[in-house]
């Protein structure tokens, strides 16, 4: 394995081995695998969970690891191609990514959606450019439509809980103050996928998932046994659900368009996941999600607090699944 | 020890193992005792001595460290039990603080006072919350009203310069621009009383120390052999003084009313510390102050700069002090 | 070495032996060379290539390295003399400095000119007061008028590129929004005089590098066989040119006048390097840049994207030249 950008970039078997080796590696540290081993990090967008986990991942592996966040002790960096860099960025990704790329052995990148073309998002175009400027093994950790690290943790803690392959998995939209990036929907979407469940995507109108996100979906659900489906209707999308997970997205219908996701959106007031959604559901009804989540906005606090809550387990599982690909990218290379 | 939090948690032989362990680890060296072993710090509030001295104390010991600070390349963080989450605060602590935690085999947290309710702030409602969600070894960085990493490096510092157990401790207030917490004072307090010293809190009228600091402070006296005073008379105070510890801190007459604490505040111009001060002091009374200090505010260049200064000792040993709690915390452990 | 904090502080020779040594590190790695060790970085400036390179080469050799950035997690520290600290600055120099070099075994700043007055900034004034507060080995990170570690990396990558040593080496003023330091012009200009090349600077009217800088050059040159001549005739400099060596600066007779170096500036306007500047050029010229660099403003994309461009290179070395440097100061100390 020499990049993790995306895990439909994977045969399900090679999913399957990573999710084994971070169960081996939980059970059999390995705290000199990757001695001597850099990670270079550079986040263009907050994050809490990926930074401290790959840290944390990498020094459990003996190696060590470095963070650059443009803006921020660093140059704000330009995205633009032929850009007349007059502005307030002062470097072009095309120097500063393969630049520090330069100095590690594997290098991560995190960039959200831009959000306001959706083909331009869709086709990653953002991160594909700074991925080609890099010649090491290079990590997603989250780009416009992909969050694969996020994906393979939720496969892990969905291994660990027992809930079956065949399960039904429900992928709903609730709500949040501002339109968020389609990278979590749509990497979950995918696991699920080719974990092999009952995928239902419950969204409102005008918030279905985008067609080239779908279809690959559905690609993943034929050769993995499961299937892919999508609904406006909470209570049958709920019925006999094994998992809910709760994500927020913007409007595909408005992308790009604040004013016209804002009017869509402030109509939708009941879209916050509370115990009666799952008063259909399986008994053991898991409630998933990648945080961080918006309590009493996105969902109530006693769901979040209660019993089928899942989010601190699935969080956790960031690290050891992130060992196992650092593991594979890194250990026995030179 | 699984927590270090408030110095008076521990019995007084326990903070003179402690003391004799930072001593050992200063004398001999053990660069492998925590390989290994991972400490995550979150602040939510500026450092630079605890930032600073933590990484390179676990270094030290053959540790790594991380540090995430919100607001900063990570999220806002939401305090508030029960909030409706829909502000700028995109993750709850209930969430963030144990997902941290989890990546990690002890974990520390900075987080001052609100500085708006006092009974809120003494009772450490903000800090206990977080603390409550980690089931790691936990150190407290500084929180409303306790810091005692900084007790336990001063308390080194007087034994290394040979400060008799029974001198004369005097806690003076010093101007300030702004009301600051109330945390290193109350640690200061109870620290130099807890070693059997006899402690005067030298204040303005309006700046008391709170009755439920001192009458713990005064405890902590009773079984050292110590004493604990106050005064607002400053000739008094420093007569035969052997330390002068100068801080900073807001109205306790005035807490959380700002323009009630300026107003006062306003009429002290003369709790700057000078040579002046030390007119009646013992010859070699020391000058000591956590850092950071406002030089030619509260206290003239002179006094920093001259024989009497021992701050810069003082911070540098926060690193062997808190090498010995994390050695403590750590060491041995699996 | 104690401290590396100007080329010409070195012999000759010396230089040669640091490039000898990094060259061996990257064929044969020490990767416990400095295992222990725990080098301090203070920023009072954005920094991309010296963060993460000096981090990745302390890693690369075994050792641990912190990051302070004032104003950012950390206090904004106060550098004047005298200064009556009411104001936003929480901490001085005086102690901030010291105090976070002691919990270190090398220590790192990176701190700009002021720009406003430059005999204050030529005297090294700023830098100078902090180093004089370090008792450990120093590492000058960039100063007002200084950045050695970019100019160890330079001279090596002319090294590994076959540049002769007496070839003709153009430091070129080029287009920038603002005035920026003297920094690289100067260490840029010591550098390729002590290698022993013909040096031309070419720079327009008004932005003549000062006296004091020319004239350390052309001693410099003189002792290593080489030559130091400046010009505004944009084809006379580059007629037979080895290497253009492109550099924004300030105007130097309107330092700190923003305003006369707007006026100054705007007339400049083709002053932004392209492949018609080498038509005279040696036919291999190489395009250098210290990065970052503004695309389309100081040089077209082609020439950066072309084959004289050697500025991933040069970054790239920053890593084992400062490797070298970390290794002479550390290894084999206690």
């Amino acid at each position: 394995m020499k990049r993790f950008l995306d895990l439909a970039d994977l045969e399900r078997d090679a999913v399957l081995d990573l999710l084994a080796l971070a169960a081996r590696l939980q059970k059999h540290p390995e705290p000199q695998a990757l001695a001597g081993k850099i990670l270079g990090m550079v986040f263009f967008n907050p994050s809490l969970r990926t930074l401290a986990s790959f840290q944390a991942g990498m020094a459990r592996l003996g190696g060590t690891s470095f963070v650059v966040t443009p803006g921020q002790g660093t140059w704000k960096l330009e995205h633009r191609l032929g850009a007349i860099m007059d502005g307030d960025r002062a470097e072009h990704v095309r120097e500063g990514i393969p630049v520090l790329a330069s100095y590690c052995d594997a290098f991560g990148i995190r960039a959200f959606a831009e959000g306001t073309d959706l083909a331009f998002d869709l086709a990653e175009t953002q991160f594909n450019a700074m991925a080609a400027t890099v010649n090491k093994p290079l990590i997603n950790l989250e780009s416009a439509v992909n969050h694969p690290c996020q994906a393979l943790a939720d496969w892990k803690t969905m291994d660990e809980l027992g809930v079956p392959q065949r399960g039904k998995f429900v992928l709903s939209w609730v709500k949040h103050p501002r339109p968020l990036p389609l990278a979590v929907p749509a990497a979950t979407l995918h696991m699920a996928a080719m974990r092999g469940m009952d995928v239902t995507v419950l969204r409102p109108d005008g918030f279905a998932l985008p067609d080239a996100i779908m279809e690959k979906a559905r690609r993943a659900a034929a050769a993995s046994g499961g299937s892919v489906s999508e609904t406006t209707d909470r209570a049958a999308a709920m019925k006999g659900a094994t998992v809910l997970y709760a994500k927020e997205w913007g409007s595909t219908r408005f992308y790009g368009d604040v004013e016209g996701d804002s009017t869509l959106r402030s109509q939708l007031g009941d879209w916050q996941v509370d115990e009666r959604w799952f008063a259909n559901a399986d008994q053991d009804c898991r409630f998933m999600h990648c945080l961080p989540v918006r309590r009493n906005v996105a969902v109530a606090d006693h769901v979040l607090d209660g019993p089928r809550s899942v989010v601190l387990h699935e969080a956790h599982n960031r690290m050891p699944a992130q060992m196992a690909v650092l593991h594979r990218l890194l250990a026995n290379s030179n």
